[in-house]
C-alpha cells in the first residue's frame, strides 16, 4: 500500500473597506496601502479545495471548477510559487512529505456570473489546504503571507471577521524572507459585532472591464492622486477603521468605508487612460444609500464597490428590511431576485430574505419607502441577484472525507464538460 | 434731451483644459487652483447684453432671458458686486457716469437644455458691456478680474483663444485691492493653432445634479484628493499646458486634457458624499476617444468634460470625420442628430456637418467605423445635439444700434413670457 495523505478545506471571500489596488513590488505582491476587509460567511460564498499527495505523483497538478491549470507545474507561475512556498517550509519543519507533489481539486460555489473576485477564496484556500496536507505548523499568518504571493486579497481570507493585511516593511529580514511582514492579522472576529450584516447586489455590467491585474499596475504608474493615497491617505484610515471596528462604531465605520470606496474609484478614474468600474446602476446605488441614511436620521448603511459594478452594502440589521424594500422598489423583477438558493437564507434574518423570496414581496412601509427613490429611475433586473451575509469565519477543514473532489488516487471525481 | 449711454457686447463660452474647481476665498472667488481655458466661437454660443446708463435710473436693473433679476440692485449680491466694481474704476478714472444707474438686458444664444454654463459668458459680458458703457479705460485684464467676482470661470471669457486665469497671490496688494492678481491672460489668440477643432456633444442627463457653486465648496472641503492636486499638481499642468500650447504640441495637449478632467471628476468622486457628473454615455465616449486615437494610430483627439454630462472633444480638423462617423454609428438618431441651425455650419468645414445633416448620412470608411464602434452600444438619441466650433475670440462690441435688446428709454425690447 502507497503512502499518501488527503484533506478538503473551504474558505471564504472578503469585501475591503480599505481598499487594496497596486503593488509596490509585483513579483511578490506586495502591496503599495495596507488595507482592511470583512470575511463573508461560507454560506453560499466559498472555495471548497481537495488536496492529495503522494510520492508516487510526478509533479502538482489543479482542476479548477473541473477543468485542469497547467500553471501548477508551470515554474514561474503565481500558483507554482505557492506549492514551491509551502513545500520550502514543509522542509524547514523536517517534514517528510517535503518532496511529494500534490494532485489540487478546486471548487467555487460562486452563483454564475455573480462578478465576485474568486482569486481571493481560491488561493486562500490552496495555501490553507496544501498546509494541511503536508501537516505544517505554521499559522495562519505565515499561509497568509504565502497565499499573498498567489492573489494579493487572497492573504485576507484566512482569517475570519474582520481582517488587516498590513503593508510590512521595506527590506526582508533574511535572504529567506518572502513575507516582508506583509500578512493578514485578524483584528475582530466574526462575532465581535452582532448588529453588522452583509448586502452584495449583483449589478449588470454588459460592458468590458479591465482585469485588475493589470489595471491597478497602470494606476500605480499614471495616477497621482494614487501615489497620494497610497503614502498619505490609507495610513490615517487604517489606524481610524482599526479603532471603529475595536469600539464598534458603525458611523465612523461606514463613513470611512463609504470615503474609502470613491476614493479607490477616484484614483481608478485619474488613471490613463481611465479605468471605469462603477456604472449608473452602481452609481444610483451610491446615491441611494447616502439618502436612506438621511431618511433614517442617521448612518444605517455603508456602500464598497470592488473592481466592478456590484455594491456590497454594510449595514446595520434593524435596518435590513427598509433596504430591502427600497432596492426592491427600484430593481425586483416580477419574478423576484436570484437569491443563491435557500441554503443562504439560513444566515438571514427571517424577517429579510423569505419576504424578499415570495410572489407577494410588499414594502413593510410603502410610504417611506415611495418617498426614498422617488429621485431614482425604476431598472428591475438592473441588480439582478442579491446575498445577504453575517460576518463568516476563516478557512474549515471538512471532516467528511465524502466531501472530498479527488478520488482514492487523487484525481478529480468530476471534470468540466 | 436726458443725457445717457447705451451699448450691446457679445461675449464666448469657454470650455476649461485645466480645470477651476474650488475657492480658496468665497468672498472673493478666488480659485484654489489656476486653469486654463480655451474659448469658442460665439457663432451660436453666446452672451449678448446692452447697457443702458442715465442719471435718471434710480437703481441697477436687470433683465435676463427677458425676465428681470433683482439681484442687481440687492447689496452684498454677486451681480451687485460687479456694478459696484464697475463703477468704482469709473470714480477712479474720474469718469463723470460713475454715479449713473445701469439697465442692463442680456440673452444667451444657447440651445435649450444644451447644459453648458452660462455664467462664464454671462458674467463676462457684463463687466465688458458695463465698461463700455461707462466708458472706462481699463484692460480686459482688469475686467476679467471682475468678472470673476460674478463667476469664476467668466474671467476666461474676455479673451479669445488660449487663456490662462492666474492663481494670483495671497495677500491683498493695497486694502483697496480686489484681484489679488487673479484674472485671465491670453496665452494665443484663436488663430494660433489652425488645426484644432472642437466638438460639443450634448449628452442627455435626466438625473438631477449637483450645482457647480455648492458642489466644488464640498469638495474643497471633504476630499484629500483635491487638496493634493490644487496644490502639488496642477501647478506643474499648467506650465505643461502652458509649453504644449506655446508649442502647438498636440500630443502633450490631448494628453493633458484627458487627465485633469478626468482628475477633476477623481476629485468629485473623492467628495463627501460624492459627486457625479459623468454618465455611462460620457464614459462611452471617453472610452471611445481613448479606441478612436489607437485606431488613428495617434492622438488626434482629446475629451474634456465640465460639471454635467456633456463631453466637449478637442479635435485635430484631419479627424473630424471619421469622429463624426463614430458618432453618427452610435447616437445619430433616425432624423439627424440636433446642430444648433445653419448659422452653426459656417464655422464648420464644409466636409463635415453638412454631412451630418443630411438624411443619407454614411461613414466615409464604414469598415472603419464598425470596427471602432464595435465594444459600444448603439444609443441613438444619448448624444442628443452636437455642436462645431473652431477657437473664438473675445467679447464685442455690436455697432448696429439695432441690436439693442433695450429701448431708448432703457426698458427691454422683449420680456419673457
Amino acid at each position: 500500500m502507497s503512502e499518501s495523505a488527503s484533506v478538503t478545506c473551504t474558505a471564504p471571500v472578503n469585501i475591503a473597506i480599505i481598499k487594496y489596488w497596486g503593488k509596490r513590488d509585483v513579483e511578490r505582491n506586495l502591496p503599495t496601502n495596507g488595507s482592511i476587509s470583512v470575511t463573508l460567511s461560507q454560506k453560499a460564498l466559498r472555495t471548497t479545495t481537495s488536496v492529495h499527495l503522494s510520492p508516487e505523483h510526478p509533479a502538482d497538478r489543479l482542476w479548477l471548477n473541473g477543468k485542469e491549470d497547467a500553471n501548477a507545474s508551470r515554474a514561474g507561475t503565481r500558483l507554482a510559487k505557492v506549492f514551491d512556498l509551502i513545500r520550502r517550509l514543509a522542509r524547514q519543519e523536517g517534514n517528510p512529505r517535503a518532496e511529494w507533489h500534490a494532485h489540487v481539486a478546486s471548487h467555487n460555489s460562486f452563483p454564475t456570473a455573480a462578478g465576485l473576485a474568486s482569486s481571493a477564496s481560491g488561493f486562500a484556500c490552496l495555501a490553507f489546504s496544501l498546509a494541511k496536507a503536508y501537516g505544517l505548523q505554521a499559522g495562519n499568518d505565515v499561509l497568509s503571507g504565502i497565499a499573498r504571493q498567489g492573489s494579493g486579497s487572497a492573504c485576507r481570507s484566512l482569517f475570519g471577521g474582520y481582517v488587516a493585511w498590513e503593508h510590512g516593511y521595506e527590506e526582508a529580514a533574511s535572504p529567506e524572507d518572502e513575507d516582508f511582514g506583509s500578512h493578514a492579522v485578524q483584528l475582530a472576529d466574526e462575532g465581535h459585532w452582532p448588529e453588522m450584516a452583509i448586502f452584495v447586489h449583483i449589478v449588470s455590467a454588459e460592458k468590458k472591464t479591465v482585469s485588475s491585474t493589470s489595471g491597478m499596475q497602470t494606476t500605480v504608474r499614471t495616477s497621482p492622486l494614487h501615489t497620494y493615497r497610497a503614502a498619505h491617505v490609507v495610513p490615517a484610515r487604517m489606524e481610524a477603521m482599526r479603532q471603529a471596528i475595536a469600539a464598534r462604531d458603525f458611523d465612523a465605520f461606514a463613513k470611512l468605508t463609504m470615503e474609502d470606496s470613491n476614493q479607490f474609484h477616484a484614483t481608478c478614474l485619474d488613471t490613463y487612460p481611465p479605468i471605469f468600474y462603477l456604472n449608473d446602476t452602481s452609481r444610483d446605488l451610491i446615491q441611494l444609500v447616502h439618502r436612506f441614511n438621511e431618511q433614517q436620521g442617521a448612518i444605517m448603511a455603508a456602500y464598497t464597490y470592488d473592481a466592478g459594478p456590484n455594491a456590497v452594502v454594510y449595514i446595520k440589521r434593524e435596518a435590513c428590511r427598509a433596504w430591502l424594500d427600497a432596492v426592491a422598489a427600484l430593481y425586483r423583477p416580477a419574478n423576484g431576485l436570484r437569491a443563491n438558493g435557500d441554503a443562504w437564507f439560513s444566515d438571514a434574518h427571517d424577517e429579510v430574505l423569505p419576504a424578499w423570496a415570495a410572489a407577494d414581496y410588499a414594502p413593510a412601509n410603502p410610504a417611506a419607502t415611495a418617498e426614498l427613490v422617488a429621485p431614482f429611475q425604476a431598472a428591475p433586473g438592473a441588480v439582478d441577484g442579491l446575498l445577504f451575509s453575517l460576518p463568516g469565519g476563516g478557512p474549515e477543514v471538512i471532516a467528511d472525507p465524502e466531501a472530498s473532489l479527488l478520488d482514492a488516487a487523487g484525481m478529480p471525481k468530476t471534470l468540466a464538460n
